[in-house]
């Protein structure tokens, strides 16, 4: 799945994964405003008309009128003048579960990226072009959209609204440190005072509406599953803090994840990741879980987590709710609290006196999951075997089914799910499969809708990009393919973008190198011929974790590279209004072992873990060297091997059939010519001799 | 020129000069120390001995017990209890005027990198292992020897002896904005005090001994050398500053190239670079040069600069001393004064209210420097030519004289710079020249001393980096030779340096990419087999200025490649006790013609303006494919073509019939044996059935 858009340009704001998803905003804007096209340029009857008396509003809009007076009123309450109220939930995550979804059920507005502020008299919605058409759609009259996500736009707008003097407020949990700085910064020196209210207002007038706790089950990963225990886990955190300088004496984790990770625990709050709402406090001398709807905290998890006993090694399990007023507790002592910034929340951050701060960009949790044990790594590939007969099951039936005309974007997208579900250990989707055929796949983050659902044809190309999670792992790979007649570009692309992969995936590099430093070698290809992508490189992913899993990856807010890391590498094209290619591998960073080595520098190279063959009708091998062939063959036969045995367990014939075909070595058109010409040549001459000598 | 040191598993800390320098030492450190050697373990009679008693001190130490009594006396009146003395002044630049060198006078201490701090009853001279032993040599025993650089080390020892309550003092004007910024974090909560004293203590006690006011002429270029006349670059600046959101209304330069680019003025303060000593302030409606020495000032240069009027297009000269003082009583008024913050001095910094202050990263002075115009670009590009042929010249010389084992690396160093003076325009060199031979090549920061002077001989290696001042512009060449039979090892990695050389600069990209991002390309083929280097793979270089100008280049603290941009690029490989290679050419930025463009997207690539072949020698052409060896035979024809022509005209007909034979294209080894082969078999085995055939 194709990761934040990054225009190396703006490289220095990319040090921030807020100012990074600003960018993927702005990015699209530029982008994609005319694709997506203005609104009011081909304003129809499924969008609102305000400028009508009465206003025009379609059924699919949410009448907010009762719900914006109450929320006035707890304004007024708070004697606040404007209230913000982003998209996000206090974990900072990429998914949050219905209940935490407070901007959408306010205005109505469900898109995934975009702040609602309002104050007394106006309200108003700030998102970006991907959005604006169904914005119009949702909101009714009492909003404003405004086509823009920046926070000096949203701030500006806001002190046309209120005067010096006067609050704008937030809730802290809602923020992210850094967008907490940036709307600080904007608005400290302006008169108007920020001012963090812990207490959600749209919460306090949501009322029974409202989506209830949590309920999914809490369950912990069959040992199978589990690289370290979480005893394990807690011991070596607990061991960086003793060794860190700073002696930090406890970690706050804020991340989802995290809890996740460091408990070996799972559940089902949120869509496509695995994860339960929680946060956790991680002392020297003691364990606090903080869960959201404790009740799920069966008696097996009581003993799983020997929660009844006052030991270092016991896990004390507490209310979701009391994590502030535990966090104000434990720095009322002689204590360092180590925290990541990318990952903790505003709400959390100024509770903490600076001086028992230890803020670093990414948690010891985060650093730590980022690097996979050998079994980590055993299960990741594992998962990806199975994953890898799934999408092949695909790939023949979309070869069968899609000449009939009766596939299209979404009855295939269901049903690359639906394989998956065959195969052992399988959880769900990783996320919302992008399914996009000819000019639909040229959106990098298109996603099928009724009104754009577009029939597969053997005329164009089709781009799929899908992953499951599996108690194992999480898998993610793109495959772009073409039935028919691919055009020489559409053919020179593919190739130039499969090179990318290639050339990043055979480089060998220090240990310790920066991503962003050597992604370039999977553009390289395309820049020769004036062709580039906009989106990322590639993104970590992990055991049965989120499917861009930070901070492993090939961006600057990520961390160097090191073996055992897993990341995705997903270099694309797409030209506007005709097609869209991504080719994306989950790989491994393994040591490389060179001839030499400098000042005993371990160098290092990535394995490529996904198991699927490119799409052979649309490589032109002359375009590619004797290197970058050997590579894709070697792969191949790797293929064959793991694959086949797999395809072989499964008693899947047609499917074993189908590989080996798919799998043939490639050869290299340049090489062979030029030596064919070059033996004819010789060849006639010496016939011609030899007529001579007779 | 090699420049800064750069770790890429750093990276992140990249973002900041200073850090950057601070890599340096550490890197150096961590690299050198050991090639350096621990003073102590080889401590010989040209070192001091403070273990002795009466110490012992060679003949080379400063006694500086008086001194540094005057100078404590001055800290006790002053109320301090530490003093903080840096190697830099006022304008954070790479070379400093003797007058400046106040850390040298009072330790003795001579070398380039080092911190001094003097406290009550201690003192020491912080430095990184480059030093070690030459500070033993030059330091009396009233001197520490702090085996460190980091400003950690230093605020640590300072604590040691400077307790809470007592004030630590540093003259502000030589500290720049970072280094305050990092100094201020250690100290702020320590309750130590840091107090800013604007008027040095050092320049109080140097007394009479103290070099004089800098009284190097200062001229203007002439017209030919010019690329945009002064007043150009005036209105220039202004209209950003219009243009500017945050409206400015003057900008602070405090760089000496920053002056010496806006007036297109020249002078001799310091070594190797053409500056005098000068600040200016750029307003809307006035501008202000601040020039130490004014009787430099001749009636010509009133003129030039048009002294003797009110309006905003008429320069007023004041004397240096007074810039603090008129910066002061501008920012009385309305305004906002517009600074770039790598180059200000915190001297200036702190006087300017932050609400009346636009920092950014760097000036617009520099950033317009940065991209040269078609005729400074044109000036660039001639100044490479007459230098190449110095460089020719040195390298026949070298090829005549070095079996005569009369070379060594002290005169071979010598004889270059003066084949430069027989060019036009020749200014003077533009750095040390490092001329190393076999294993001293391999510390990249070499030069060679009467202690280490090694004699050239047709076994080993040779390494020369130098270049010249011109009025037309800098130049900056590394070139490695082998006269004899290198060996294999050596072969391979010289091809593969030359290949990184290559990789980058026939990389196509697009507009404003970040050198960072790309600068892997020079390193590929080394890492590929083990090999790296441990500097920064290129620097900017401009019109007779500095060798390295900022801020184009390669490093994170590099601003995003443009065309009409110059940069090294020099790759290199150095095999510690052994060997040493960097190939080093300067490159212009050009529009590269791709067949397609993505969103309009501008392409661009690199033009090589240096003009000095090769050592074939030392190519291994096996290794080069077939594009890489095209390159550089295009590279050549350009060179034979451009130079043969100077070389002619300047009637050097030996250097010409030298140029034809070094130029002679490479031919692509594997290739033809490949084909070769091919073609004898296919003879062959129709020769066979020709004789069957009989």
């Amino acid at each position: 799945m194709e990761d934040e858009v990054f225009p190396r340009s703006l490289e220095r704001f990319g040090h921030n994964m807020a100012a990074c998803r600003w960018l993927l905003g702005t990015w699209i804007v530029i982008q994609y405003g005319c694709a997506v096209g203005y609104p009011k340029a081909n304003r129809d009857s499924t969008m609102r008309d305000c400028s009508k008396t009465p206003p025009y509003l379609p059924a699919t809009v949410k009448i907010s009128t009762e719900d914006l007076h109450n929320i006035r009123q707890e304004m007024q309450a708070q004697n606040i003048s404007a209230y913000i109220i982003p998209a996000t939930d206090a974990h900072l995550g990429e998914y949050t579960a219905p209940r935490e979804k407070r901007r959408q059920w306010l205005s109505g507005f469900t898109g995934s990226s975009g702040t609602a502020v309002v104050t007394s008299s106006r309200a108003a919605v700030f998102t970006d072009s991907r959005y604006w058409t169904q914005a119009e759609r949702q909101m009714d009259c009492n909003w404003e959209l405004q086509r823009t996500i920046s926070s000096g736009d949203i701030v500006a707008w806001i002190f046309s609204e209120v005067s010096s003097g006067q609050q704008i407020g937030f809730d802290p949990f809602l923020f992210s440190i850094d967008e907490w700085t940036r709307y600080n910064n904007l608005i400290k020196d302006s008169g108007r005072i920020l001012h963090s209210i812990p207490d959600n207002l749209v919460d306090k007038v949501w009322g029974s509406q409202r989506p209830s706790l949590p309920n999914s089950e809490i369950y912990s990963l069959p040992n199978d599953f589990v690289g370290d225990t979480w005893q394990q886990k807690v011991e070596n955190i607990r061991d960086q803090m003793k060794k860190h300088a700073q002696k930090p004496t406890a970690v706050l984790l804020s991340a989802l994840e995290e809890t996740a990770w460091l408990f070996n625990l799972r559940a089902q709050d949120i869509p496509f990741n695995p994860y339960f709402y929680s946060y956790a406090l991680l002392a020297e001398d003691s364990i606090s879980l903080f869960v959201n709807n404790m009740s799920r905290i069966t008696p097996e998890l009581s003993t799983y987590l020997n929660t009844n006993c006052p030991q270092s090694t016991c896990v004390k399990v507490l209310d979701y709710n009391q994590v502030r007023e535990s966090v104000i507790d434990y720095v009322k002592g002689n204590v360092i609290v180590w925290i990541g910034t990318k990952y903790t929340n505003y709400g959390l951050y100024e509770i903490i006196p600076k001086e028992k701060l230890l803020a670093e960009e990414y948690s010891p949790a985060m650093i730590t999951k980022a690097v996979k044990n050998k079994k980590e790594q055993e299960l990741l590939k594992n998962c990806h075997i199975r994953d890898a007969v799934a999408v092949i099951q695909y790939m023949i039936w979309l070869e069968k089914t899609v000449p009939s005309g009766t596939v299209n974007e979404n009855n295939a997208g269901d049903y690359v799910d639906s394989l998956r579900t065959k195969q052992a250990y399988f959880k769900g989707p990783s996320f919302e499969t992008i399914s996009a055929s000819g000019l639909n796949a040229a959106l990098p983050h298109y996603r099928a809708s009724n009104e754009t659902n577009r029939g597969l044809t053997i005329n164009e190309m089709y781009l799929v990009d899908s992953g499951g999670q599996y108690l194992d792992g999480t898998t993610d790979i793109t495959r772009t393919v073409h039935w028919g007649k691919p055009s020489d570009f559409e053919k020179e692309a593919y190739t130039r973008v499969l090179i990318g992969n290639l050339e990043l995936s055979m480089l060998v590099f220090p240990s310790a190198t920066s991503g962003r430093v050597i992604e370039s070698f999977a553009r390289r290809a395309l820049w020769e011929i004036g062709l580039n992508y906009g989106h990322g490189t590639g993104h970590g992913i992990g055991n049965f974790f989120s499917v861009h899993e930070w901070p492993a990856g090939f961006q600057s807010t990520n961390i160097p590279l090191r073996e055992g890391m897993f990341t995705s590498i997903e270099p694309g094209y797409y030209q506007e209004g005709d097609f869209g290619i991504r080719i994306e591998d989950i790989v491994v960073v393994v040591e490389a072992k060179t001839e030499h080595t400098f000042e005993n520098q371990k160098y290092l190279t990535f394995e490529t873990v996904s198991l699927v063959p490119y799409d052979k009708n649309l490589i032109d091998t002359k375009l590619m060297t004797e290197i970058q062939i050997n590579h894709v063959n070697n792969h191949y036969k790797k293929i064959r091997d793991i694959l086949g045995k797999e395809l072989k367990k499964q008693n899947l014939n047609e499917e074993y059939t189908w590989l080996e075909k798919n799998t043939e070595p490639l050869s290299h058109g340049q090489f062979v010519t030029a030596s064919l010409t070059l033996l004819i040549v010789t060849f006639a001459s010496c016939m011609f001799f030899q007529n001579e000598s007779i």
